[in-house]
């Protein structure tokens, strides 16, 4: 599979990058905001665009062009204000939605946050508007017609993949390496029974085929 | 027709609810935050109830009931974080429309913002947060099988109201007094015509009764 990555440059979209630049069965290409981080990855042997989520959706249709599938792993992160969060989580991701719509391309893989389809779950949270852009920004995808899988990580990690998770609707709270969710992501890519789905998932006792193949 | 003003405390909410207490056609329940603000209302005669944008569905839908249609001129205003622009703007509107749902009410107007259907037009805006909560917002209400209309004001002023406006899809950026938009929204509440729609609205030629029977 052509794989299209958004937030390439990211923490999980690091680990996504890498393994499936190291997979056989696929094709990578990571978009990215600066020129710097393009060459870094192309002297990698690894495919990149520049493009940016607060342009345009034609801009971004025009990069994701010819791939078969989009995943979305691109986010504010912590040390931006809830502008950002408006504008990259909720924005960038819908924009991203409608410009693989526009481009033909089917697949669209979102990284959301735990439990954010669940209202009630973040009634009290204290990064309740994140949790807001990324309810409707998966929304968004819910209603797109894609073909499109919701991974809905727990507390994220920066520790060596595992390689055990537990994936499911409604899980107790727990968290998960990024390097793990970016496994997760690359064996959901083409298991079809992860269509028109989401999942939370934490660190378990599952392969991770297995805890895909159980959606 | 009873109608429940959501943001009964903002500036054109003021507006509204004046209008709406002295039009024999309506009656109107005021929905504000704060225990003052509610008995300022009940000495003027004003039915009101508290409820908060930030609370549950469910606490709004308790709120709702009984009623005929629902107004949104909640705004969480230029003096708050775009943390607010998320809660309220987009997660406290969104709220509004599920809670109207759940408590039958069918008919829905929704305050939006100038062009906030058309995303090309703030682009560049110094408001773009803003703009993208108002117009998902707007895009959920369209989903959501309400009755609802949805009204684009221009720059806002606090002028006294003129009585003539201009209301139609794509209307060139234009300014309108706050008593003549919530002399707008009392009009369209009846008219069938303006359901399943939304429009630019701005000072015009036309009287309030022709512009939005015109809609």
């Amino acid at each position: 599979m052509k794989v299209f990555v958004i937030g390439a440059n990211g923490q999980i979209g690091k680990h996504l990058v890498n393994q499936l630049h190291a997979n056989e069965q696929h094709e990578v290409t990571a978009m990215v905001r600066k020129e710097g981080q393009k060459k870094e990855l192309e002297d990698r042997g690894i495919p990149a665009v520049l493009a940016d989520l607060e342009g345009s959706i034609s801009d971004l249709e025009s990069a994701i062009k010819d791939v078969d599938a989009v995943v979305f792993t691109a986010g504010s992160g912590g040390k931006t204000g809830p502008d950002k969060t408006l504008l990259i989580d909720l924005d960038g991701a819908v924009k991203s939605i409608e410009a693989a719509k526009k481009a033909n391309v089917n697949r669209f893989v979102m990284v959301s946050a735990f439990q954010a389809n669940n209202r009630d779950s973040w009634a009290d949270s204290p990064i309740k508007p994140y949790m807001v852009a990324k309810h409707f920004a998966d929304e968004t995808l819910v209603q797109s017609g894609l073909d499109y899988t919701i991974v809905r990580p727990g507390g994220l990690q920066n520790e060596p993949g595992i390689g055990k998770v537990l994936a499911g609707e409604n899980l107790e709270r727990g968290s998960i390496p990024r390097e793990d969710v970016a496994a997760v992501i690359v064996e959901a890519l083409e298991a079809e029974n992860t269509y028109q789905k989401g999942f939370d998932l934490i660190t378990g006792v599952d392969s991770i085929h297995d805890a895909v193949g159980k959606i």
